[in-house]
This record gives structure tokens, sequence and C-alpha cells, in this order.
């Protein structure tokens, strides 16, 4: 059976973890294209990476007839139309988190997905990273009995590119950009059969960006599932020192901590610094905690290698476009929380144009929000 | 100048550790007497802590003359009523956490304090606490600039006694029990000038503890301070496996992370088990993480000496009665909030009973709510 | 360019760990057949590894034309003898740490590789840990200075099979076991270039094995290298509590900690205990280290992979047989110098037909040692 | 009962630990006088630590008649000769480790101290520092079955005071001022009725301090103990990062680690940095271990305490002349060690002027060797 072959629609951060870990991880894969709307970009993407050709019209990218799969990785806003073409052109489509900006979206998006009979899966690396699947097995294997209470958090000290500070393109601050990674884990960890019945939020703006952004920059989210489980997501763009990525389960027959930053680390201390400790570490004089294969431990790789085998075996992802939909909803029940003070009841469908018009409100919305 | 004679208003866990300080780090204080109801209580307390006399009357315990303080180690709902009798009777008074049960009873215990011109402290031994109090010196040196956030979770397997499980005597389960801690701890760090602006809270029960209790086993709180400052407080009598007090300072320089029991520990593997290991812990079998000098790491010491050194040198202590109160301001707030799904904004004075009646509503209150 | 073809020599622990890893992460190659002389245990392996052929005679196996590689998981005092005939039978062979049990042994595996131009391999994963790698980089870019000081140790309670305890097919106890790790890699952290001057080595035996062995179930061992650098390695088979392998790099600018298992652990407190923590780690009721892709984080993967690189492209592998028998070398000078309680010299090339005959002295010796 | 009354001896840095000490913890105790060859360290000091009276004369400060303590903490040439004066003066005496320069010294001292009536205590406070005392409970209680292996290091990056540096006033270097920590500690473990059989050490020089010393900067010594126990110690005074004292503890029934700096830690990152973190931490930009308690974690208040108590109720301290005087024929062995690259059997007894000589030879040292 020959290789799958994928085109990567984005050249920057998260498009260049991808390209590593398909050509390290997953030799059923063969990357065949990479676009940007930037010729410099795409093409020292595709040399750095090996890659054949390289576009800047993205139908063309897109058109490729012997392609099998469009891999996403664009700001977040253009999600949503990036996919339902790609789909149109009979790719099957794995999208970065989060899935798009509006409830609208995500649902032409799926209707567009079914209609193309193309498989969506919504990119939440978090339920492959492989100290987290080791707890969920645990978990599964009754190690602390039910769960009652889980805490993640996501924390560094801002964005990766400055698109995320326009919320025109992000759709919001720290919770959009890192809230759907605990929400989605959450209702991973609990299973297909959790629903989430309310969302609170608080959110926290200009603490160390300034007029670079009207996002929040650091949130608190607190969903309740039925049979009374609580969970809490911490987010922030606003924590210096480097990534913290931290997961606890309590039951009531034990509890489960991990750390997949600092947990995993070397500790070092080094009177001169040197190259890279960690992402988003900043200097690395004096003491710091020294990642490795940071990219495997966050489980990109397996993320990547699961959906080829779904696209070759013609299974299902264990996280769709409905997964990154009902998230999507939470996440807006968040910010509207947020601007209430009230805990918002699920399901919930405003009409927005981006979530964060929720917290911010019409005023400061690109467009009036019905609830 | 002699030392201060101090007579315990108490024999359980607390009490306890509280002799236990005064013999071997509070060398300007006496104890001089013991009261418990149990005159075998009493009677053993005395002989272990080699004090000469011991009560089973109240009255006469508060009454001894050649006494200078009344430490109140007693159950919640009678913290009130003894204050009050002890500063009557003459008594300077240190009254365990939490104050009391209701703003009305606080407000009686500081009349009567300013009335006797007696001396109130609350005794909240976090803001004594050596690690937490080096943290909070180390953010006045402005180490992480200005804190936007902090996090304080206190969570154990259960209660001491059993009379923390009857919400008549207790007033509220976990929440009451130590989110008490968390509160006061926060306007600690952020000083006396930091005014709290409103309460969100969310609260499990019927975890581990079946029908031993109807309180609360696990809650969530949430603070808003003034200047954009938010507190987020977690705690638990369902969490297996020992003590766990840890905090998380962030602020927009740096952040700081503490851990009062498992970051302090030494890390023991046992075939067969030992003694003890922790507070709570559990069995000793396998990994456990042993703690040392808890007593003294948690700050009782520094607290009861304290309080005997503004006693003897006429000075207000760091944590008062009114300190108290505010925190029992915050404690009903968090019930209320729990039973609407909204923020509570403080002030809040609600005529009540007791804190839990606020969650629990007026079908569960032993009296009616008025808000 | 078709797959490399390889033949696994072995059925046991290691073996087992190496099939997983070719499947999981060397696309480039193929198991097509499996030795091991139990029929139950090769039939058992290739049916769960999905390998096509399996063999209990070992002359077939090594003899199948269309195959390149041998991957030797025997018994340590087997490993001459069949990597040998592997390259006779013109297999590149990869080859099971220690790399045998003479200093002969060695040199006649050498020359065998040599004269059918054919790669040996030495397996130390160590040198492929990717946190201990990580390590490795950042020293190489300065981050401290000169190593003056490395302490490996790797300690666990008791090997995985049977034959281990037995010297004539191990040479030796935990210092044979893994002591190897430390020696190689030490060597691979100074580079080539390096050169050990002399070792000193205490054994202590009969600690919690009893009868079933008199090799040394706990070892301590120093090696000097030019430069004034001194390393430090640990060994056990009598700690209790599951795997330990640790890393510390001290230098004239800085120093480096590194833990393979605990430092990347979950940490799990459960009552009522689950599957599998951790390598050894015996029952999982109360708290637990719990590990997650131990192999990955072993370097077994990446050793593998390298490997089959070096036999693809015409690469000699980093590690060597070369540095086998140097590491061989260094086992012998330790355990004799555990009898004499001197330091040893290298080069140190003493005739005797295993290791611990030089600690255990000719009386217990099979043959006689010749120094 | 009176105070008993203190004369402190020195009034550098460990001197001014134990005035914190007596002051904050050992109410018994009364400092009344403090002596320094420089007025104005001793006028400086007195005026700190409010004791009334200050010497320059040494004779002057032991005759004082009111006063029954002196507490010797001067550098380690001059501990026997101030001591023997400090009993003649019939004071009772507390000395710094190590206790002496020669075994002779050290006899002279017993021999003073018997003669005169006077209790010597070798402040050892690593046996008295709370963690690891609790480990020592524990161990005691069964909790890791019999002790075969123990592991102590104490690194960190150069001394307090310049006087260490010159090898006739500290009589060593690392090694002479940590390494009896860690061999006072074994003994303490393993209790009275252990016997150290041999000593082994490393020494390494040159590494950070050039110039400024020929002490070994970096030192490791193994210690056989009867019964087949093996202790290594390990010291540096060129460990940067702070303090590192940790202890290992393997037993025949589990394991036990301990960490008394960053073990008890706060962890910290400032951007700005802030005005102390650790004993020798260096710049606290960036991560730090935040220290609290550090003097009362080290077990300096306990070691005091329990002389004082000594002195009152004329009991023997756990630390006597005669264990310090066991410690330096340690320490003598493993500088003899380190030259000969042989085990050194106890009890060693050579005639030297200090115990660096033994290593550096008699070419470098300031009298002959006698063995």
């Amino acid at each position: 059976m020959s290789r799958t072959r994928v085109v990567l629609i984005g050249a920057g951060f998260i498009a260049d973890i991808h390209a590593e870990c398909y050509h390290r991880f997953v030799p059923d894969a063969e990357l065949v294209g990479v676009y940007s709307r930037s010729e410099a970009h795409a093409r020292a993407f595709a040399r750095k990476h090996g890659i054949a050709r390289w576009f800047i019209d993205l139908e063309e990218a897109l058109g490729q007839p012997d392609c099998d799969v469009a891999d996403v990785c664009l700001p977040n806003h253009l999600h949503a139309r990036v996919t339902i073409d790609a789909v149109k052109a009979g790719k099957h489509v794995i999208i970065e988190k989060p899935l798009c900006l509006t409830i609208e979206e995500a649902d032409s998006m799926i209707v567009a997905g079914r209609a193309h009979n193309r498989k969506l899966m919504y990119a939440e690396e978090l339920c492959f990273a492989p100290k987290y699947e080791r707890v969920r097995q645990l978990v599964r294997e009754g190690a602390v009995g039910s769960i009652y209470y889980m805490r993640q958090c996501e924390k560094h000290s801002g964005p990766h590119s400055d698109w995320f500070y326009d919320f025109d393109q992000s759709g919001g601050g720290a919770l959009m950009d890192m809230g759907c990674h605990g929400f989605a884990w959450f209702r991973w960890m609990l299973g297909a059969e959790a629903k989430a019945l309310s969302v609170y939020a608080q959110m926290q703006a200009g603490l160390i960006h300034g007029a670079r952004t009207r996002c929040e920059e650091n949130s608190l989210s607190i969903v309740e599932f039925d049979r009374g489980v609580v969970g809490i997501v911490e987010n922030s763009w606003a924590k210096l020192g480097g990534m913290e990525d931290r997961i606890e389960v309590c039951g009531t027959g034990g509890v489960v901590y991990a750390d997949l930053f600092m947990g995993n680390s070397a500790l070092t201390y080094s009177e001169k610094g040197y190259g890279y400790a960690m992402e988003k570490a900043g200097p690395t004089q004096g003491w710091t905690f020294t990642n490795f294969e940071e990219v495997f431990n966050q489980g990109y790789p397996h993320e990547l290698k699961h959906f080829i085998e779904c696209v070759r075996n013609d299974r299902t992802p264990v996280t769709t476009a409905e997964d990154g939909r009902t998230v999507l909803e939470m996440l807006n029940a968040a910010y509207y929380s947020a601007r209430t003070g009230q805990k918002v009841s699920l399901p919930f469908r405003p009409t927005v144009s981006k979530p964060i018009d929720l917290w911010l409100g019409s005023a400061n919305a690109s467009s009036s929000i019905r609830l």
C-alpha cells in the first residue's frame, strides 16, 4: 500500500511541528506540498523539510490530484473556509485547534465533510500526549475510582505569532488559544457519554502585553459535567518561565498528577546559558528545566499517525469536528459567563462573529450578538 | 518579666498541636490549665503535656485569676460564646479558624473584645507558615512584579473529629474547614489595602463519606479583588493520599510555587511500612512522602509566639477578629454562590444561622435566611 | 529502497522491547524471523509481533538468505559465538550489552566483523536515551563548562530472567548487568578522545536474593579519565520500589541532573492499585510513579533506528564492538579492584573466563586467572 | 533555674547562625559575650545580636566567671588550643566541625575535658537536621529493613571565608570542610555499635578556584563499615547553583531519599531577581529554589538546644569529642587513600600536622608524615 500523501496548509510554528512528526514518526504519510501566502516562507519551509512542491495559491495547493490529506495549520479565522475548500477538493482534513470561530462555521464544516464523504479530524494533541494518555488508561483501569474533579492548566508568556493578538483572526486570547485543550481533554477523560452542563469563567486582560492586544491574557474556567464531575481549566499568556501544562485527576479512590514540561525535564544550572531549554523559557542562565523530545511528549506524532491510520483504514478519528464544535460551544459559554458573572448552561448557541465578543460585549463586538 | 499564662480551652487535635508549640517554641508562655468537657480527656491531656490544672467547668477554667490568655480550640459553633466569656473574664483570646458561625457572632466577639480591652487574635497559621511567609517576603521584594493571580489548595481525606461532619457544629464542610485558610492568605499576600469584590464557588457532596455528612466534601472558590487580582481556592475532604497544601502566585514579573507537605518531605519506599508518614497519609507501605517538623512547617509556633508577644508588648496581631469576620463573609458568599450559580458581590450580609444554609437552602436550613 | 530485513536472535524481555521498537519506530526495518531455543517461546513471540518465521535452530535462523541484520538478544555468554556465526552468515549484527564475557571473545568478534566486512553495533541504549542525549548536547553547547565529575546510577530489585543469577551465563551480577551502561555513557559524554585511566570498585553480595545467586547485588565503581575527570557508577539488584536511572554532570560552569524514570513519571495515589506503574515497581497501591513510553524514553527506538540507518547508508555506529570491548575491560578492572581494594590501572588485560572471577578469586573461578 | 550563660568564640558566618539559634530557639541559654580578634567585628556582632560584652582578648573572653559554656566558632587550626583553654577556664565547650587538625590535638582536647570535668560536644548539625533525623527514626522503626548502602553529599561553590583556602588553617579542602558531615552522619545512622573498617577516596583540585587554593575542590569517599555496609560521601567546592545536601539510605526492605535544600524549597521564577534564594545560590534572576528557615532545617537550633540541656542536666551529648576524633581519623584515611589509590584500613594513626598532607605528600607537607 503506497504512502498517504499530505499537503500542509500553513508554514508557521505548528506546521513546522507537524512536518517534523510526519518525517520522523509517520512513515505511512508523505508530505507532498506546503502552502503559505508568503512565497519566501513557503519556499524556505519546503527546503527545510525536503518537500517537493510549495504553493502560494491555496486553490492550487488543494487541487493537487495525487494528494489525500490536507493538514490545516492556519490562523483560526481561516479554518472553516479552507477546510470546506479542502473537502470539496476531495481531501480528508485535519484541523488545528480551535476548530473555527463560530458554531455556524463548525456546522458548515461538518456538513461539507459529510457531503463529500471526507474525514475531518480535530487536532487535539492533548488527547494523544503519552503521559496524559497513560493517566487516562489508569483511570480506566479503576486506579482512582470515580472521577469527581479534574484540573488542567496550560500557561506561557504569550503566543507564537502576532495574529493571535488580533481577535478578529484568533477569536479570543489565552482561553481561545489554550482553554480548548482543557475542555477537550476533560471530555476525553470522561468518555463519550459525559455531558457538559455548564461553564463559568473569569477573564483578565492588560497584564503584560500592553497595547498589543485586547484579548484576555489570563483565564479560569469551570465546567460542570453530569454525574457531578467538576473540571477547572487555567490558561495564561502572562505566565513567565516557560510552558506549563499540568493535569490533576481526583477520584473517589485516589488521585493522579502529571506535568508535561517541567515534569519531564532535566534540571540544569548554567552560568553562561545555552541554546534552548523549553518552549518560551526565556534566558537559560541560572537554573532551567531542560526539555527533550517536546513534540513527542505533547502527542503530536501520535495524533498525526492516528489520523493517517484512520484515512488508510477508513476509521473515525477519536477527536472529530463534532468534538471541536462542542469545545467551541464551551468556549462561547466561558466568554459569556465572564461577562455576566453567572454560570452559563449548555447547550448555548449565541450568534456572534467570534467567541470573545461574548465577553467584551456588543460595543466591542464586530457584529451583534444574539443569544 | 514573668511568663504569660495561658489556659487551653479544648483538648482535641489542634489543642494538642498548640500545647506542643507552647512547650517547644514559646518560652515566654506557660500553659497553666486545660479545659475539656470530658474529664478523661482533660486529665489525660494535662498529664501528657505537664499542665498543672485541668477543668471540666468552663467558667472555672476561664476564671483563673492568674492567667492572661485563653486559647480557644473548640468546635466552631462554640467559638463566639466562649470567646465572649473569656474576654469578660479578662483574658486575651486567640481563636482557632474559622472565627465563628455568623457575622452577628463575629460582631459580638469584636464588641466584647473592645469593651473589655482584650486582644482577639484570629489563628490563621497559614499567614505564619515559614515557607509561605518566605514567598510573601519575596513578593514584597518585587520578585514577581504585580500579583494578578493566586491559587491555594488544602485537601485531605476528611476531618479529624466527627463534629466537623455535623453542620450545626461546624457550619459547613471542606470549604468552611479549609477555605478560610485560602481566603485569609490571599488577603495577607495582597496587604491590608486589598479589597475582595466578589466570590464564586462550586460545591460537591456525597463523594466518599456517605451518610456521615451532608456537608460539601469538595469545593472550588474564586475571589475577585480590586486591582484585577483573582484568587482560586480548592478544598477537599475527599482527596486521598495525605495532606495537600500548595500555593501559586503569578505576577507580571514571575511566578512562585510552594508545597507545604509533599514539597518538604523525604521520599520513602518501605516494603513493611512504618509508623507515620504525614497527616492523614493512610498506609505507609510502598512509596510515601515522609514529613518532619509538620507543626513548625505549618507555622503554628510562629503564630502562637506572635500572639504572646502581642499580649506582652501590647501590639495588634497581624490577623485579628476583624480579619476572621471578613473571611467569614467570604465563606458566606461562597456558599450562596454555589446555590445561585452566580458571582456574589461583597459586602454580603445575609442573616443565617450557619454558612452552609446559604448553599443547602431554607428547606435544609435550621433557620430562615435573610439576604 | 526496500526495507532492511532483521532476524531477532532471542525471544525474552529485551527481544520483546526491540520488536516493539522496530514495529513502531523503525519503518525502514522489517522483522522477518525470530529465534528461541524454546519452540513455544519462538512461536508465541512470532505470533505476538506478527513475525512470519520462527526458528529453534540457530543456524537456520542465521542462514536466511534474504535477511540483512541479526539482532542478538541472548544471555551474555552466548553473545560472542552467535555474533561470529551471524557475521559468517553475512549479517550485520547488533549485540545487546554487555558485549560478551572476555576480551578474547571481544577480539574474535571484532576480527570476524572485519573479515566479513559486516557492521557490529554495541547496543548501549543510554547513549540514545533522549533525555540524556539532550543533556549531552547541552554540555557540548558549553552549558556547564568543562566536565569534571559525572554520576550515573541504575538500580532495581533484580534481573528479568534467572540466567542473570548464574555467573557462568551472565559473567557477573549488578555491575556486569548495569555498570556497562554507566561506563559507556561516561565515554559517550566525554567524547572519543577521552581515555579511562583507572577503575576502583566495591561490591556487596547476599543482600536480598539469598541462595539464588553468588553475584554482587550492589556495586559502586569509580572511573578516572584523563584531564582529571572522575565518574561514579552505582548499580543495584537490591533497590526496591522500581527502576532508578539517574545522571549528574558537574562542570566548571554548571551542573545538570536528569532522572529517566521517576523524573518523567505521573504521580498516582491509588487505593486499589492498578496494572503497571514502572519496570519492577512492585505493588501499585498507595503512591506510585507511573511511567509512560518507557521504551522510547530509554532510547531503544533511537538506537535501533540508528543501526538500521548505518546499515542502509554504510556508516559506522556511534557505539561499536570496540566500545563494548573497552567497557568490558573497565568491568574487568572493577571486579579486580573490588578484590584488591586498589585502583586498577588501564589497560588491564587479565585472562579469565568471566569478569566476576576477578573479584571472587581463583577458588571460585571456573578457570585460572592470568593478569 | 537561671539561664545557662554562653560566650561565643568567633564572630564569623557560623557564629552568626549560632547567635540566631540561641536567641530564637534556646531560651535556656543566654549569650553573654562574643570574642573576635577584630574589634570591629566583635563590636558589630555584639550590637547586631544584643550581646552585652565583646572581647578581643581570648583569655579575657574565656575568663568570665559567670559563664558556663564556650561555643567555639573559629578556624579549624585554633579549635584544639581554644577548647583546651576554655575547659581550663571551667567552660563546657561545643566545638564546630571538624574537631581539630590532628589526632594528637583531639586526644589533648579529650584529656583536658576529662581532667577538668567539662563536657565537650562535637557540633555535627546533620545529626540534628530534622528531615534527616526523621529519616533516622524511620530506619529505626524498620521502614527500610537493614541498611546496606548510604549516600550523603554536600556541595557548594566554595567556602564562606578565605581561611578555608589556606590548608594550614583549614587542614584541607572540600573533604575537610564537609566530608566530616557525611562520616559523622553514617555513624549516627548505624548507631554506636557500627565500626568503620576502611576508607577510600579520590580528590580533584584546580577546578574553579584557581590560584586561591591548593586544597581539593571536589572529593569522593567510600567508607566500609562492619556488617557489610558501604557509605559514599561526595563533597564539592566547585558545584554551582547553591547548596546541595542530600542523603539516600538503601536497605533490604526499602529506600529513603531526602534533600535538605532544593527538597524543601519554594520554586520561583523572577524576571528581575530578588534578595536571597539559598546559601551560595548566586543570581536570583530566572528560576531559583527559594529556601526558608534554613538554619532550623539544618538542625542548628536542635543541636545547640541539645548541648544546653546536656549541660543543665549533666548528660552526655550525642556527638562527643570522641566522635569528632573518629571522624578526623576517617578524614586522614581518606586523604591518604587519595594519594595511594588504595583502600586504607582503620584504625589509621599517622603523625602529620594536618590531614591534607597525607594526600599532597611530604614535599608539600609542612611537617613529616609518620604512618
